[in-house]
C-alpha cells in the first residue's frame, strides 16, 4: 500500500540557442542563483530551494525542455517507480550520478517527453555570505530581480493530454486534478496532474498549431516552465522588473481558472516561455478529483473568459516546428532604452 | 495670484438605458451607497466620500456621461472660475441648488462636454449603523462587493485631446500632466489633466472609430468613469467579485504607463465603461509637466506595450454612434451559472 | 511501505460559553458558512472547503478545543492508523457516524488532547445560489467578513512539546518540521508537525503560566485554532474587518519565523484565540526536517525578534486555569461605537 | 487670494554620529540613490524623486534633524511666504544657494525646529544607465533594498503640538488635518499638518519623556523621518529586507488611525527613527478638517488600540536628552549571523 511515489519536481533542463543571454535572464531578471557549471550547462536554483539545482540551462540549437527530473519519496519508492516504468514499457534506462543528484532512471512518456526519477540528491550548502537567518531556509533571501523562490511546474505539449494524464496517474501515482474540454467539439485542450496539494506540477496541453486544431506531429514538445512567487503582488512587481529589462509580458497578469493560479508569461531570450506563478488552491483530499472545465468557463483566463489566451501562447511550443516563431518578440522601446 | 481654482471632481451623471440593472451593479458589485433618489435619478457615493454623492445614475436611452461636476477651492475661487468661463465663451449659465450641492455654473468645453462648477455642498451624514470608527472617515467601511472608496476620474472622447488639455489648463487652471502621441503620425492619442497630485482626474482620448483614425464627428462623448481602490490587491479582488457577478474584465489587469496606474475595465449593464483604479504616482511639483509618451512605450499597457489595448476600449465610446456596440458583452458562462 | 496515513485536518470542536456571540463571530466576522445544527452544536465551514464542516461550535462552560478530527488518506490507511493507535496505548475507541462524517476512532495523545481519525466524510453540496463558477471549488466565493477560505491548523498546549512531536511522528506519520528552544535554558518552547507540505497543521506549545516557566499541570489545553487566507493582503483586510466589528488584534500583524507564516491573533467572544494565517513555505522534500530555532532568532516574531510575543499569547490557554483570563479583552472604544 | 504657498517637503537634513553606517542603511537598505557629497554631508534621493536630493546626511555628535526644507508653489509664493515668516517673528534670514537648490529663507518655528523655504531647485538628471522607461519618472526603478520611492514626511517633537499646528496653518497655509487628545486629561498628544491631500507631511508629537508626561524642555527635537512605498505589500517586503540586514522593526507593521497609514518604524545605525509608510487617505476637500482623535480610539495603533505604541516610540526623540537611548538596539541574532 504505497500511496505516494514521487515527492516533487526536481529540475528541468532547458535548451537555449542564446545561452549567455538566457543566463542573464534566469540569474539577473528571475533572480536564480548559479550553483554550478559543467560541459555546456549552467545549473541554477531559487533562493528557497534545498537541493543543488532546479534548472539546468544547456546550449543547443533550439529552445526546448530536454528533460525533467522528479525526486521520489524515498529509496524504496524509487525502486517501485522504476519497476512500474519498466512494466509500462516506458523505461529508457539508468544513468550514473550526475551534477547534483545520484543515479536516475530515464523514461519516455506517451507524449514523447523524456524524464527521469532519482532519490539521492545533493543538498545546497550556502557560502557564508548567503547563510540564512531562517533555520528553515537553505540560504538568505536575495532580492535580485523578480526573486523567484522555486521552480513550480513544467507544461508539456502533447497530441493527447487526457491519455497522458491517465498514464501519469496509473503508472506513477500522480493525482489527475483537472481537465479542460472545448465547448462544442469533443476535444481535450489540457489536463493537469500533480504530486503535491497544488493543482499541478505537470501540465499537459494539446499540441495544436492553429485554430483548426491541426497537430504538429512532433512528440515531446513543451509549452513552458514555471517559477513560484509567494504573493500576487510579487508577480506584479515582476512585471515591472521584466519591463525594466526589456522583457514584455506575453499573457497576463491574469488568473487561470484551473488551479486558481495568478500568472504572467514571457519569453526568455533563448525563446522558451516562462511563467511566474502564485496563489492557487491547496487541495489535501485524495478523492475530489478530477475537476472538469469547459474553455468558455474561463479555464485559462478566468476574469476574461471570452479572451481565451493570446495565439502565441496557444500555438507556439518548443522546439518550434517550421513556421513557428522560435525567438521571443523584441520590445523595441525597451531595447532602445538600454 | 490664485494658484488653485478647483479642488476636486465632485460627481458625474451617468445615463443608463437599464437603470435597475445598473443600480445593482453600482450598489452591489462596486459597493457604492445609495444616498438619495429624485426624478429619474439615483444618487450614490463610495464609503470614503464626504459629500452627498459622486454618482448620479439617470435613466435614459443610451449610455453616456450627461455631465461632470467640479468643486472649487472656495467661494471666491468659484467666482473667479465663472468669470474665466464666461470670458472664454464656454459658459452656459447658472443652475439653482440641486440634490447634494448648491448653485452650479454650467459650461461646455471645446470637446463638447457639459460640466459644472460649484462650491456649496451637502456633507454626508451617516445613519447610526454606519457611524465611522475613524473620525477621519465619513462613514464606516462597508465591505460590499468591490468596496470602491471614491470616484477617481472621468475620461472623455474628443476630436482634439491636446486642444482640450490646453483649454483646461489655461481657463480652469488644471495641470496638464501627460500626452500620448502616435509613433509614426503626428496625432495625439490622449492627454491628461489634473486638479490633484495624481496624474489625472480628467482624461481626454481621441474619438476615433477604428484603426484608420476616422473621427465620430459627435461631440461630448465619453470613454469611461473610474473609481479608486486603495491597493492593487483590491483591484485583483474586484476581478473576482466581477466574475462572480457575471461581469467580464474588458481590459486588464494591467498598468497604464500614464500615471503608473493599475487598472481593470468592464462594462456595466447599461453599457458604460467603468474602470477600477489604484496605485499611481503623486507629483507635488508644479513645474515638471507635461510628460510626453509615444504609444509604443506602453502609455496604455506598460507591461505589454506591443498589445496596445483591446479594440473596444479604443473605439467604443458613449453615447454610441451607429454601428457601435452600446451594450456590454454578456458572459454566457457566468450568466448560465446564475 | 505506507508513507502517508493522514491527509488533512478535518475539523475542530470549539467550546464557547457565549455560543450566540461566537457564532456571529465565526459566521459574520470570519465569514464561515453554517452547514448544520445538532444538539448544542453549530457546524461551519469556509467557502473553499469540500466537506461538511471544519468547525463544530459547541456550547459549554469554558473556551476550549473539545476534540480535533483528522481524515486519513483512505480506508486502509484508517485501519493502519487505528492499529498503530491501539498499539501505542492511546486508543479510546470507535464512535458511530456523526454529523458530517463516518465512524471515527478516538484517542488521547501524550499531551492529553482528545482527537479522532476517520475516512468517510460527507461532501458539501451547495444550494443553487451558492453553486460555484469554478468547477474546482465546492461553492461560490462569498466575500462576507474576512472570508477565510479553510481551517489551517490547531495549536495545543502541552507539558512537553518535543515528546508530543515525536509521538505524532512515530505513531501517526506526521512530519516533525520545526522545534523552538530557549536560548539559555534547555527547554523546548514549541514544536510543529504536519501532514501536508505546509510547516504545520498541528502546533505544540509549552503550557507555561508565566515567565518562570511554571506549568499548568492541566493536560489537553489549547492555544488557538487557525484559518487560512490566500494573500497577506487578505490578512491586513481582516484587521480592518475585525476592528469594524469591535475585535482587537492581540498579536500581529507579523511573521512567524517558524513556517514563515504571516499572522494575526484575536480572541473570539467566547474566549478562544483565533489566528488568521497566510503565506509560508511549502516544503515537498521528506528529509530536510526538523529545523531548529532559538527564540532569539525570531521564531515567533521574525521581524521584531526582541519582542517575543505579548504575554497573553504565551501564557493564556484554554480551558483557562484559575487566575487566567477566560474572556477576551473588550475594546471599549469599539464597543462604544456600536 | 493665494490659496497655496508651499507645494511639498523638499528635504530633511539628518545628523548621524555613525555616518558611514547610516549611509549604508539609507543607500543599501532603504535603496536611496546618492546624488552628491559636500563637506560633511552626503545627499540622497529616492528613485521617484525629481529633484537633486531629499535627504542630506551629515556627520555630527548625536542623531537629530538639523533642518527641513520646503519648496513653494512658485517664486511669488516664496516671496509671500517669507513676508509672512518675517511678520510672524520666526525669520532667521536668507542663505545663498546650496547643493541642490537656490536661495532659501530659514526660520525657527514655535517648537524650535529650524526649517527653510525655497523655490529654485536642481532637477535630477539621471546617468545613461538610469534613464527611465517611463517618461513620467526621473529615473529607472532600482529595486535595491526596500526601494523607497520618495520622502514622505518629518515628525517633530514639541512641547505644544496644537500651538504649532495652528502656527503652520496660520502663517504658512498648511492644512491642519488631525489632532490626537488623551482620553482623560486635557492634553494633546499629537497634531498633523499637510501641504498635500495626504494626511500629513509634517507631524507634531508631544515631547514627553515618560508616562507622567514630563516634558524634555529641549526645543527642536524630532521623532522620525518617513519614506513612501507604493503598496502595503512593499512595506511587508521591507520588513524582510530589514531583518536580513540586521535591522529590527521597532513598531509595526500596523495602521495608524491618523491618516489611515500603514507603517513600520526602525532605528537606523546612527540612532534616528525611520518610518516606512504606505496607504492612507487622500482628502481633496479644503473644509473637512481637522479631525479629532482620542488615543483610545486607535489614533496610533488602529488595529490594536489598547496597545498604544512601544515606549521607545513615545518617549525617545532626537537629539536624545540625558538618560535617553541615542543608539538603536542591536539585533544580536541578526548581527551574529553576519
Amino acid at each position: 500500500m504505497v500511496n505516494r511515489l514521487i515527492s516533487q519536481l526536481g529540475h528541468v533542463e532547458v535548451i537555449s540557442p542564446k545561452p549567455e543571454e538566457s543566463l542573464l535572464f534566469y540569474r539577473d531578471v528571475l533572480g536564480l542563483e548559479v550553483s554550478g557549471r559543467a560541459n555546456q550547462s549552467v545549473y541554477l536554483r531559487g533562493w528557497g530551494e534545498f537541493f543543488h539545482h532546479s534548472l539546468q540551462l544547456t546550449e543547443g540549437p533550439q529552445p526546448a525542455v530536454a528533460h525533467a527530473g522528479w525526486r521520489t519519496e524515498g529509496p524504496q519508492e524509487l525502486e517501485e517507480t522504476v519497476a512500474r516504468l519498466e512494466r509500462s514499457g516506458a523505461g529508457i534506462g539508468w544513468r550514473d550520478s550526475e551534477v547534483g543528484h545520484g543515479p536516475a532512471f530515464r523514461y519516455r512518456t506517451p507524449g514523447g517527453h523524456v524524464q527521469e526519477v532519482f532519490w539521492e540528491v545533493e543538498r545546497y550548502r550556502p557560502p557564508a555570505e548567503l547563510a540564512p537567518l531562517y533555520p528553515n531556509r537553505p540560504q538568505r533571501y536575495v532580492p535580485r530581480g523578480a526573486a523567484v523562490r522555486r521552480i513550480d511546474h513544467v507544461t508539456f505539449n502533447t497530441d493527447d493530454p487526457l491519455r497522458d494524464a491517465h498514464w501519469y496517474r496509473d503508472v506513477l501515482g500522480y493525482r489527475h486534478t483537472e481537465t479542460i474540454r472545448f465547448d462544442h467539439v469533443p476535444v481535450v485542450l489540457g489536463a493537469f496532474v500533480s504530486t503535491t496539494p497544488m493543482s499541478h506540477d505537470l501540465g499537459l496541453i494539446r499540441d495544436a498549431l492553429d485554430r483548426t486544431g491541426r497537430l504538429s506531429g512532433v512528440p515531446g514538445r513543451s509549452n513552458h516552465i514555471a517559477f513560484w512567487l509567494d504573493q500576487r503582488e510579487d508577480v506584479l512587481r515582476a512585471c515591472e522588473v521584466y519591463r525594466e529589462n526589456g522583457i514584455e509580458v506575453e499573457f497576463g497578469p491574469g488568473r487561470h481558472g484551473v488551479g486558481e493560479n495568478f500568472f504572467i508569461y514571457c519569453r526568455e531570450p533563448g525563446g522558451m516561455r516562462v511563467e511566474l506563478f502564485s496563489n492557487g488552491y491547496m487541495q489535501f483530499a485524495p478523492d475530489v478529483y478530477p475537476f472538469e472545465w469547459q474553455v468558455s468557463k474561463g479555464a485559462l483566463n478566468f476574469w476574461s473568459p471570452s479572451q481565451m489566451a493570446p495565439e502565441p501562447f496557444l500555438f507556439e511550443a518548443f522546439p518550434p516546428v517550421p513556421g513557428e516563431r522560435g525567438s521571443p518578440p523584441v520590445t523595441h522601446a525597451a531595447a532602445a532604452a538600454h
